[in-house]
């Protein structure tokens, strides 16, 4: 443990934010994710859930403001809810750590996927709640 | 995610649980433990406590009844409380969830250390308590 | 062994079903099947039927609802046996363990081929029935 | 699959069962045996019994004759049954394949750890009888 | 060495063979060949001809009869020998280990090299024969 | 970079120092250090002094208080100036950051070659100051 | 250390600019720059700007006489200031060092990315200047 | 050393000269030649100029008579020297080892770069002669 | 192949005698020998026999001229017959190769064990002659 | 190639003694010497003599000036020329290259082999003088 580092940041975690740059994106993704075959680096987050990463991540993480939208979210498919609960619980967290308004995209399940190969990394989250899975793209410091 | 397998336990910690046989040990350490200059079988903890897994482990994981001590934990070293409040808590989860009464060891913080060295894997945990740490040894079915 | 695994299910498996997610798909590969050419992720079955692992295998992973066909076989090409038998025992097997009325799919041989190629993973059985090959989709929990 | 080779038997352990030499040992452990803490190089054998493996690797495998005892058990541990009954299956087993009277030596349960560990390889089946390890020596052609 | 296995098959070429399913290929390359450019899995072969390689595999190796042609020799470019010598002998080795009437294709080389980079493995002999080169298609049991 | 994180911590740095557990020992190396002959784990630190990393490195880095001298120096051999500079700008950093008085202890250069093999880790500065090597023992948090 | 050498060169940035040829290129790229996903080979410069490495490599690194432009930058996207303070720097760096007018492209930001991830190396520095980035290409002596 | 191998022949460069087949290719390069980035396969010849390769490479090495030019130059680009002296050396070598007359083709830079990206293996010289790069193609024996 | 370089002698055995120096032994292995277990520098002799390598060696190998017996054998154990009759063959051969006379020296089983562990590589033949193991020490050129 | 840089100094030659420090030594080997099985560390130096390495790497390399012998020889065992003329041109090199008197050891060949295997790495020259092995203790600078 190192002071002033959550506990839930993990060595690898903590290394792979440092080594993403601007533009590089990481994917925060729910229990039901196929994390392994989208990704060879992931992050165990097991037993956790999206929210936790979350809050911890943007401590140290900026978002990219290059860009309209630095945070993606997955569209729901038809047949489920399409305001899922846990997105507000995110949109608050991002508001609290974040010094500029930040604007959020909703994208198409398999756009998300094709979005998701090419992500620097995965963090292999436990979290039940429907389209709970996240996208954050690295800004500049 | 699997049916019946909690999510605390990663397809890492399963597959370490699977290979190991009849007196391998596992050790639960907690966030200031020297896990990886230990062991290279690590298992991402971070951000649980030590409990967390000890219930998810013992649901699948049978303890050595033919030695004494299936279940070791770190003598504190003088000056530190002696008797941490953690071990009632680790106590009653082991009596729930183990069909025979099980003897626990407490052994010094050296001799707990090269037992961790020769250990199968180490999980490493963000506990906080003090003296947190545990050995169980695996038994048969 | 752990408590509660079925003794075919080797730590590699147990690891590999709990990787995938969403959407990802393993093969039941008979045992002339050309598993290593397919695969990189090869679960060693030698000895054993398909039927044996089918029935291990869905007592943990649950079935892709979001797909018509979350289960495929493979079309028998002209000349051989249009309906063979081990298809029924599939059947059996696969309405006693889903909750839900599963629709299987029978592709063409080289359209098998590809889906395999892409797949998570291989299972590399011994089984002798003719066309016993299945593809299993993963579904959400 | 190819003619003449049983199905239990997979690639990597007839490539195993060729690389050994005169004098090299291999082990069929059962479901209980610390294989993976024992050596690096384990053939799967989950699902199966250790008679089975013994069968089809007596066909190919020559017992040394140079040593008293080619075979050897595990000595139960006070408190346990003397004389398994899987012992008379496996005397059985190598009466019939072998061309000349085998000797087999029980030994301590440590004795024979030691041994596992400089073996050449491990078989980890899922036998559920007690005592049911087995070290075969190779002898030459 | 093993009970039954001719001398000539090493262990690595029996892991290959057993690896190898429907419809893989395997390529019994002379002197000459670019084996080694062609493919990341090279059976050392030196010092041997292909006919002696074909006898012993042909003792284990269903050749496919899902097509027309389960085995193909490289046709001589214009200038050399059209109908090469160690052609017969094969079809001699062929003819007696069958159970039915092989078909042989005569590709051209630009073909048989685009084959032989798909195939599964390549045998690197010393045959001195011109057109010596091999290719065998594996079929079921 | 992220947030709070100082430019002179690299990712494998960072990684190390949250992977190191109570006891462990990372080095400080200057300039001339066998460092690659000593550790497989080595930080490029080209380029920097030493007293550049401590700072950056106290900021994070709990020093062990369950010793009487969690900080090491190499002591001068015969001839060599008994007393470097450098060391109290060391002292000077570690009173600034440490919230209880740190003890130092010189040791033989032979005693601190063989507990920099056991480290941890080291990290190859370009220090020029003679006897400006540092061994940093972690504590708890 | 070597005689000659500055202690900003690690060995393996070393290594990198003796094995680059005629035409290769490297990147000098700053501390937002997402160096890890670009490239496979990362030369760690935390905690140096990139003048300080263009000054030590120029010492060794010929430029390429066979093209127009040696030496890119990236252009400032719109919004961010046209001419970056630190490129009149880079100017006088180079012209120090270089027996030739050396002349600078500017290129696209995407151009620029294309460009980095057919480099043969990648620096990553803490640079914190805007449009810091930088490509030298490889002449011949 | 062995008895009949020249010592400018390294262990690796025997291999690669062995492992290489009917038409595959070699590059000498010369010191300014980007022969890492443009292989995998290099063979340090650091020190030693392209010529003295060449001769010993020729005691062994079949050059391809299925080819109208068994051997390329690089054609130098506009503004340096056409018939670089070296040239004639080449051929000189060439007669006295080849029992063929051999015609040498000049082929353009960038075709040059795409064929050494093929070739089986680079030897990285240090010949500082202009235009001295030289691909073999191999033949049969 | 290349000229001058007899089939049975392949890249990497060559590889090997080029890389052996002063001092450094090869172990000839008969078919079964414990080869594998005894090394990790394995050349596939298969379908050979020890004569034909030792022949192809020593027309390339020098013989040590600073010990008494560069060539050494297994003394036969009680029961098995003491003069081998390929001893006889391998005199005829070393007798024609090497401009020196050569002794021969005979070491009990397991001091041949302990050297053939230490040796630098070993051929693994399928030689069925008994005791037929050979050991080469390289002399200086 | 870079600015003055030698050529026989290759790129990996060149981070060996970058990353060497204080005490860690290099040893130049003759063509016979056994480098290979003394170290894993194996520089390429075939085709080149030993003074011409020493003369190179003593441009860069600073010789230790903390023990009373910084460069080592092999004593000739009896029989052999005690004073091997090439010795005087290794101290002609070193004469001029060094700026303090330089005292040499000459060690027996046990001994020397000792302390190769202990070393950082071994150049593998084709020297064919007599005794020309070479062992260099890096200083400080």
């Amino acid at each position: 443990m190192l002071k002033g580092i959550p506990p839930i940041i993990s060595p690898e975690l903590m290394k792979v934010m440092m080594e993403m740059g601007h533009g590089d994106e990481i994917v925060l993704a729910d229990g039901n994710y196929p994390a392994a075959s989208h990704s060879n680096r992931i992050i165990n987050g097991h037993g956790h859930g999206v929210a936790d990463f979350l809050r911890a991540i943007l401590e140290f993480f900026p978002l990219d403001t290059y860009v309209t939208f630095p945070v993606m979210l997955m569209n729901p498919v038809q047949g489920d809810e399409k305001n899922p609960v846990i997105w507000q619980t995110y949109e608050d967290i991002i508001k609290k750590t974040s010094d500029f308004p930040v604007q959020i995209e909703k994208i198409e399940r398999m756009d998300f996927y094709e979005r998701s190969k090419a992500a620097y990394a995965i963090i292999a989250t436990s979290e039940r709640a429907q389209y709970a899975n996240l996208i954050l793209k690295k800004g500049v410091l």
